[in-house]
């Protein structure tokens, strides 16, 4: 082949990477219209994990091979079929979870201690002297991780700093010096905030419903810097306007961008446009992994970091 | 004297206190006029760092034997008056740090991390699958603490769990790890993030003003936590308009509470309603401070918490 790879981007919001691949590869978007004519061409599909990657597309593509995902979940391919088909699957590992453990912590102090909303009354020119707005200290209060991954471990690490006493759940115990208890129930029932983020599958959706957000209770926090799917919305939303939850501060939803009118009215939230890993210093790390596995790729090497 | 002890609580936002007073003491609030007739009943004068407690109102009662502030700033007692005239003075020193430097931290992320921006970006439908809202990563930032006392250490104790780089100036030299710069300008225009932690008198008004707010630079963050009267607001309007200072998150203001149109139109700001120690806990340490030591002035012991 004396023509250059030819790589297909999925979703929109990766369309600035294409400046940085056109150099070496021609390139697709598939928001312009599929690529019937140049389906043969394509050689590499880019995605991120929260898009849905199913394998209708992927089969339309006769050369594939190689799935690449710009981020650290990968949670939208169609893995089963890359598997069937012995096409690799790529992502970009441990780049942007100290930047996520550190939205994580504005969300909860953000949520707990009235900063966003606090911003808010002030512009509205609602502060009087009569204001009160205590809230809790942050000391002592028991802090739950969900999925004690690169993540939960950098929000626990963070925690300590604060005073805040960390307990965690996951499928599997670790080699950690902070305690885990038996079940998700048990951690939502024990701690004053709990904090989802683990890996999203098919296996764990809505893995924080009904049940666990009423465990989590009136004077509970629930924070999400993980994959909307993994927090049943319908449930959340119910329990902030009844006051069964005390509050939440998300950065990830089941659909996202998520609907402005979903929330309009729900009480004690804080919401963020999925910028939990949205650092200049993270898109890089993560882009010169992209670029990495793509060379390593067509030198016939081994990937950097398959999944 | 076999009547009750009579007090004076003279800024309005303390006016909750008089639930716990009204057991052992009669209580007066200025707010509901001032007290010509039970003047020579009064005895202790209680107060907020933060309200200009001059001499004007103290020399009115003759029978003053205590200024007794709620708060661990006392910026606002005529301290020169008080020692003249052989007043003592409390303050509650020591309880609410920790909570102040959690504020802190919440200021720094919510606006480093575009979380309060984000929040009301979301709020108003402008999320798009075009959004781009990278920010810089905490990690490496070099965060400059103006005053490390309390407050201060205890911010940067929690920066380092960040991977912020920390340093710091005050008149005098500490034994602590923290490197110490020769001057504030020089902490200016070397840190990413300027938290102004020290105390405020009559020394450091204005202490933060054009020339430090330049040196901090366009793409600069300056946070107070401590009083408004150490930053030169308009100064910092100016600069905020005009580009030349990044970003600011401000939690004590020159005038509180400030009017919300001296801020409208101002970009790239935070602002909460002073309530980085409004935690339940310091406000109850804080409550406990004062009735420890108008227990002991009225038993003729010593005081708990002297100025």
């Amino acid at each position: 082949m004396t023509q250059r790879p030819a790589l297909l981007i999925t979703p929109r919001h990766l369309g600035p990477l294409s400046a940085f691949l056109e150099s070496s590869y021609d390139v697709y978007r598939l928001w312009e219209g599929p690529p019937t004519e140049a389906a043969p061409d394509i050689r590499v599909v880019i995605t991120a994990g929260e898009y849905p990657l199913g394998h209708e597309l992927l089969e339309k593509l006769p050369n594939l091979s190689l799935v690449a995902c710009f981020t650290a979940g990968f949670e939208g391919i169609d893995l089963d079929w890359c598997r069937a088909n012995n096409i690799p699957v790529t992502h970009a590992p441990n780049v942007n979870h100290e930047d996520v453990a550190d939205h994580a912590m504005g969300l909860i102090i953000g949520s707990r201690r009235n900063i966003v909303s606090g911003d808010r009354l002030m512009r509205k020119g609602e502060w009087t002297p009569e204001l009160r707005l205590l809230t809790p200290s942050l000391r002592h209060q028991k802090l739950g991780i969900v999925g004690l991954g690169a993540i939960g471990q950098a929000v626990a690490r963070r925690a300590e700093a604060f005073g805040m006493e960390v307990s965690w759940w996951g499928p599997r115990s670790k080699d950690v010096k902070w305690p885990r208890t038996e079940s998700l129930m048990e951690l939502a029932s024990t701690c004053d905030i709990l904090v989802v983020a683990c890996r999203a599958d098919d296996s764990n959706r809505h893995l924080v419903g009904a049940d666990v957000i009423k465990a989590l209770g009136p004077h509970g926090l629930l924070v999400n810097v993980s994959r909307g799917q993994l927090v049943d919305e319908s449930a959340l939303i119910e329990a902030l306007k009844s006051g069964q939850l005390g509050a939440a501060a998300l950065d990830v939803f089941e659909v996202e961008p998520t609907p402005a009118e979903q929330w309009a009215g729900v009480p004690n939230l804080v919401i963020t446009p999925h910028t939990g890993g949205a650092t200049s210093e993270a898109v890089q790390g993560m882009l010169m992994l992209l670029l990495q596995n793509l060379s390593a790729h067509f030198a016939g090497e081994a990937l950097i970091t398959p999944v």
